[in-house]
Formats: C-alpha cells, structure tokens, sequence
C-alpha cells in the first residue's frame, strides 16, 4: 500500500479523500491556490503545497505543478478526485511517465471513453444499447439530414464533452445551423476539440447510472445504480439509490449491463456507466465516467462499500475481496447538493447528525467561500431503511442544517423533496423545468 | 402509529429522539427546564414547555409536571430517554394512569428488574449464569460470613443500586463494618432503599452487555453485544460492537442467554443485558437495564437496526418486522464519549462528516452549556468494515473534532484509542486505573 498520497483537489472531496488516507494510514499532501490558504483540506492533510494562482488554469488544472509537487513530497499516487484534471488522460499519462500511480484508469481508457463517439460505438459492438444517433457529423448540412432521419427534436453533442457543455437541443430543421455551431465552437473552446454527434432526444427520460469497481485481475462489480433525473442544466441537483424507477429485475440486467460495458473498455478502478431510461423502462447508453463522482456517497450507503477507499487500494493492485454475489442494496440513500448563490462568509454553521446523516462539506464556522470555483458547498446524504423514511430524514436534515451568511439552495432543495412527483419517483430530467422557477 | 410525542429528557438524547420523530412523522413537545432555553432540542422539537427550575429536581425529574405537559398538548405517548425518569417505575405508571403511553417497558418489569436482588434471582431461576453472591443481607456481621465463604475481595452492592453508587469494594474482612454502612447509607440516600447485596469480584473482568428488541408478541431479537471495559469510576467512556473478546460461538450464546433472560422476565421494548466476562470467556449476568442506552448507536451501525425508531414503533403495538435471522453484525463500530471538564460557551465547533462518521450531540456555536447536568457533550461514533480501520477513523474523526471554548476530554480519548492494549482489544475494567491519571 501507498504510504503517501497527493490529492490534486480541493473542496469536499480533497476532505473525502485525505479522511479515507487517514483511515488506511496513508500520509496525505494537499496542493492548493493561493486563493484556498484558508480550505479545510489543507488544514486537514499533512502536508500542504501552494501550486498558483487562484484561477483553476494556474493551479488546479496545472498538471506540471501537481506532478512536481508530487515528485517534491515523495507521493507515490496521484487522486484528481472529480472536475479539474481527473478525466485528462494527457495528465494521467504524465503521472505514470513520472513514476506516479495516477488513482483511476490508464491514460488509454480515459481517451477512450473520453471521446463519446469511440465510446457509443464500443458499446454497440459489445451488445449495450445506444440512444439512436450518428457517428461524428462532419457539419450542420450531414447534421441537418441526419436529424431528418432520426426525428426531431434532437441533442447535437459534442465527442469530447462533460459538464454539459457543448450540448445543443434542436427542435426544428431551422435551428440546426446556429445550433451546430455555437455548441462545436463551446467545445473547441472548452475541451480543444469540436467534433460532434447527433442523439434522438428521448423525453420524458430519466438520468440512470451504474456504479462500479474493477480491479487489476479483472473483477468487476457493480454497486446498484442511481437515479440523478434531478437536475438543471445538466448539472445534477438530487441524487438517489436505489431508484424508485428500476425493478429487481432491470436492476440485474443494468448492472449486467455496465459490468460487460467495463468489461469492453478493459476497465480498472471506479467508473460509472451512465443510462437514459424510458417511460417503458428501456435504457440507453449515454457514456462512460472514468473517475470518482459527485454522488458517490448513495451507493456506499446502500452497499456498505467505501468507494474512495477501494479506489486507493485497487489503484495499489489490491484486488477486491467481494464479488457480485456479496452485493446487496439495502434502503434507500438520498443526497441533496447544497449549492451557494453567491460568495460569503460563513458566520453561522449548524449541521444536523444523527442516524445515516452524513454532511460531506468544506465549510467550517468563519470560513470565507472564494469566488473562483464550483459553486458547491456541500452534499446532504441520508440513509435509511425505506425511500418515504428517506425522504422525510432529508427534509428533516435539511430544516435543521443551517450555512449562515452565504445565500444557498437549502430552501429549494426541501421544495423538490417535498414535491408529490418526486415523493412518488414519478419525475424526469425535465422536473425543474417543470416547476418553471429560475433558482439554483 | 403515534401523531405526537413528548420527550421527557435532554441533551443530546432529546435531540436524537425528535430526529426520529421527525423522519417517521410524529409532532415532537420538548420540555426544558429554566437553564435549558436555549438548548438545542427545544428549538428542534415542534412545541416547547418550560417545566421548572434548573436543578433535575425541579424539572426533569418532577414526573406530575412533565405529564401535566403531556396532557396539555395532546401527546399520546413519552420517551424518557436514558437517566432522569427513564428507569422510574413509579413514573411509567403515572404515565399509564393518565392514559399516555410510556415509551420502554411496563410499570411492573422495570420495578422487577429495577430490584437488583430479585432479578438475580429470576435469572438463576432461568439457568442464567449470575456472578457467585448473596441474596440481601441482613447487616455487616452476615456480610462477613459470607465474604468468608465468596472469598476476598468481594463487592458489596446496593439492590437498588446504579450510575456507579451504593457499590464498595472490600478486599479485607476489617473493611466490611464501615464499607457496609457507608454503602448502605449512600444507597439509602440516593434510591431511598439500603438493602444491600454481595458478589464475588472479579478481576480482570471485561463488561460486555446484549442490545436487545422486543415486541408485544413475544417476538425477541438480540442485536449483538457491546462491550464497555473502558470505564472511569463505573461510568462508561469508550463502547464498541462487537467486542474483540467475544468469539462468534461465544456471541450466539450470549445472545440466547439474552434472549432468554429477556424473556423470563416478559420484557417488552428496548432493553439491555449486561454481563461480565472473566478471561476464560465464562459470562455472568449483571443487570438488565430497561432502558435507552448512551451507547446504543454502535449496535444501530453495525445491525442497520434503529433502535429508537423501533422503541417508538413496539411501545404503539407495531410487530418486529425481522427476526434473530436477519440481524448480522457486520463491520466494527466505536463510541467515544466527549466529556466537558467543566462549563464554557462553545466559541468555535467544528464536526467531522465523511462516510460513517457520525457525532450526536446537542452543541451548536454559540452554545453557553449550562452546569447543573450530566457532562457529556456528544458521543462521536464511527464504523467501518474491520476493527482496525474503526480505531483509525476515529482517531481521524477525534483529531478532527474541536469544540472551542469548553475544556474536554478528546485529548484523552485519543490516547486511550491509541493505546496498544486498545488495539489489541486486551483490556478490561481496569484499564483506566492502570493509566494512573485522573483526568476525564
């Protein structure tokens, strides 16, 4: 094992992941901005290296400074967490050129699954099946006839994307020319590459996606799914597991589903395979995520799995001492992502506790939130043993949980959990649109 | 099922009381004495009565206030939490006359097995094992004969005895006069009743006690042992689930024996047997307490049972809806008991979160701690999947900790966790004493 780790993060999941090092006796490093001198997670590790500039471009996406830094402290693995550089495969290929585990797949599977395109196809050759779409379209006109083919209204993607950029919904033949466009540009801009694909838009859908592990020798198991229909934007707001959607039986076939997709792919460590599912309960592959996610936390409560945990050990050639057969989903777990609505300081701090309440977070009383990064503040997760217990902990968590001084999402967060459609599990990615409100 | 639930207690336990209310849709009424304000259960709970001065005698212990309180607002039943009225026969019964359910067991099973004497007896009676003793005597002179018989050093025990008084160890016949009449004189005192009986003392001597639910029907289940060695002054500091000394054979007959001292005695709700054990692994019975424990979360980790909701669910005729089959203990969980060494306004707070991490308290910042009650200020609980990785989070969780403004014993409590002994799960009742420290 390990015996020193840098975290190439910061905010909640540098705190998640140097409290796992601490549990497995792991020496931890943190680098941080100059603008995070005063962040949890470098308070909380055991050593602490400043990398730049407060933008994410000078520091946190500077793969050069984080190897040094690396290379510097005698960290033998690298953790990129989620965002940042985590899905780079040209910084995970400088980790292992320097002698660094990089925690997550090899820079091979990360550009594979990277490139949405390879991946659908992949998926298609291996029996997974795909949302009705193109190849990559050379321009707006091969774009123009393939929507005529599949049926308006379409998602124009863009191959290399993430984070919902680069992502165009096109109703009419009209709109096909801007929007082809304006999203190809979005992308070139924000991943350096602006190749794009068609995709039928399938609504009402819902967001599924099944968490797994696969270790060196090949063993992959998959930790149940969940279901994330609740979102703006294409940001995810509400996260669950199971889903009340998804029968014991579709549960098998979806977790079948994803282990032969990792499979395919030759899969190491944590990933998740992400699904659209209909009305009538058919899925679709979407993509491939090669690393740890925001919602993470649902699936180690119903399994009793620490995923952050397995994906230190696994990234060290521990192989995984459960198999399928040992994974059982129990409960329900519900998180919610407290989102800040503009910068603050946080002048009072009160955290419920209790039973299966866990409060992943980087505030602590006096801290004085930056302005530069995700707009995250923490996740409320709750665990209990049936879903309507669930939701009413969340609520009940959510009441109690004060972030004074820095506007937040609490209050909207109760609205959702409270609302009959989400009570029901009848709702789909078009659930905030819905409620036609414009808050975070 | 009960639409709204007075809590008859405090602290931390008043706090965890309402939050199982709360998730399972009962109105909660806290009642507070004049010192307790600003505690946090009364701004938790749905309603809040002021029931008298600040001393426990003028309050929380005045059984004709708290169940005028009761029927004043409506509530059909009370939790009495753990200390205060929780193992008052007398108050169970006012309760019952007034038609408002007692949340724990009959009026007449906590009077039977409040009686120290009597339940030794219906233990031996049910082929319990029970520690080598007396029945009550008489006075000193008796004491002595049968100190000659026992073997020196031996106990002398109040029959109404607990909380650590009424208890004397006498290790030469010369101590026994004044041990006898301090003990008796302090029992009477306290508990209004002097009797007193003896018991071989063992030494060393592990505590380990049996969690155990049972329902109306007669349906019993153990949820494992706990084991309590690390105490100061018989007052618990550090539990855990499950002891490192009980093997899995040894724990399926502690459990039966549990089960059927539980029955013999026709309990019904939440109860606890305790046990010691000597170093050959043979168990005797101690007392059963019929009661809410301060360390029950360690047992909800490790089973996934909550006990307070299940407390609730059984005291309004609800069946147990799993049975001694379905409960397995997996993982390790450890309790640490945060004590204050003396009052203080909480000035900063800082709680750690992450997976299985868990800290139930009734702090919050700002919080000025009143000095008439118990010390204890939270209990930090953590679990994981092996023992070893336990001690680690909560060694991480405790270096994590702070509560600011409040002298504590979390300094301590990390020093005993690290101890060597600790971690090899050798250590009993004395281990505290052989520190040689004072301190918390």
């Amino acid at each position: 094992m390990f015996t020193k780790l840098l975290i190439a993060n910061r905010g909640e999941i540098a705190v998640r992941i140097i409290r796992a090092c601490k549990e497995m006796g792991i020496y931890t490093v943190a680098v941080y901005s100059e603008a995070d001198r005063e962040s949890l997670h470098v308070a909380l590790a055991d050593q602490a290296i400043c990398i730049g500039g407060p933008r994410a471009e000078e520091s946190y996406l500077d793969g050069g400074r984080i190897v040094a830094a690396a290379l510097a402290t005698r960290a033998q693995a690298i953790h990129p967490g989620y965002g940042f550089l985590s899905e780079n495969a040209e910084f995970a290929a400088l980790c292992q050129k320097h002698g660094i585990v990089f925690i997550g797949p090899s820079a091979e599977i990360i550009a594979k699954m990277g490139d949405k395109d390879t991946a659908r196809r992949l998926m298609k050759e291996n029996g997974v099946p795909t949302t009705p779409g193109t190849d990559i379209l050379k321009d707006a006109k091969e774009a123009l006839e393939a929507a005529g083919k599949i049926g308006y209204p379409v998602f124009l993607k863009a191959s290399a994307g993430g984070g919902g950029k680069g992502i165009r919904l096109v109703e009419r033949p009209e709109e096909m020319e801007r929007a082809f466009q304006t999203a190809s540009n979005e992308a070139e801009k924000a991943f350096g590459d602006g190749r794009m694909y068609m995709e039928k838009y399938l609504n009402p859908v819902k967001h599924i996606e099944v968490q797994l592990l696969a270790d060196e020798k090949g063993n992959t198991v998959c930790l149940g799914e969940r279901e994330c229909s609740i979102q703006r934007n294409n940001q995810k707001l509400i996260e669950e597991s199971p889903s009340p959607a998804v029968s014991e039986e579709a549960r098998k076939k979806l977790m079948e589903t994803a282990a032969r997709a990792a499979r395919a792919a030759g899969y190491v460590n944590a990933g998740t395979v992400e699904f659209l599912m209909d009305r009538d309960g058919n899925f679709y592959f979407m993509e491939m995520n090669t690393r740890l996610q925001v919602e993470h936390p649902v699936s180690e409560l119903v399994t009793g799995v620490d995923i952050v945990k397995w994906q230190i050990r696994i990234a060290a050639g521990v192989e995984l001492d459960f198999t399928q057969e040992d994974i059982q989903v129990r409960g329900a777990a519900i998180e919610c992502r407290i989102n800040a609505l503009g910068a603050g300081k946080v002048d009072f701090f009160h955290i419920p506790g209790g039973p299966w309440v866990r409060f992943d977070t980087f505030l602590y009383q006096g801290y004085d939130i930056p302005p530069y990064y995700d707009s995250m503040l923490g996740k409320m997760i709750v665990y209990s043993s049936t879903r309507e217990e669930a939701i009413r902990k969340m609520q009940s968590a959510l009441c109690e949980l004060v972030v004074g001084g820095a506007r937040n999402n609490i209050e909207d967060q109760i609205e959702i959990i409270r609302d009959e459609r989400f009570k029901k599990g009848d709702y789909y990615t078009n659930f905030i649109a819905s409620l036609g409100k414009n808050g975070a």
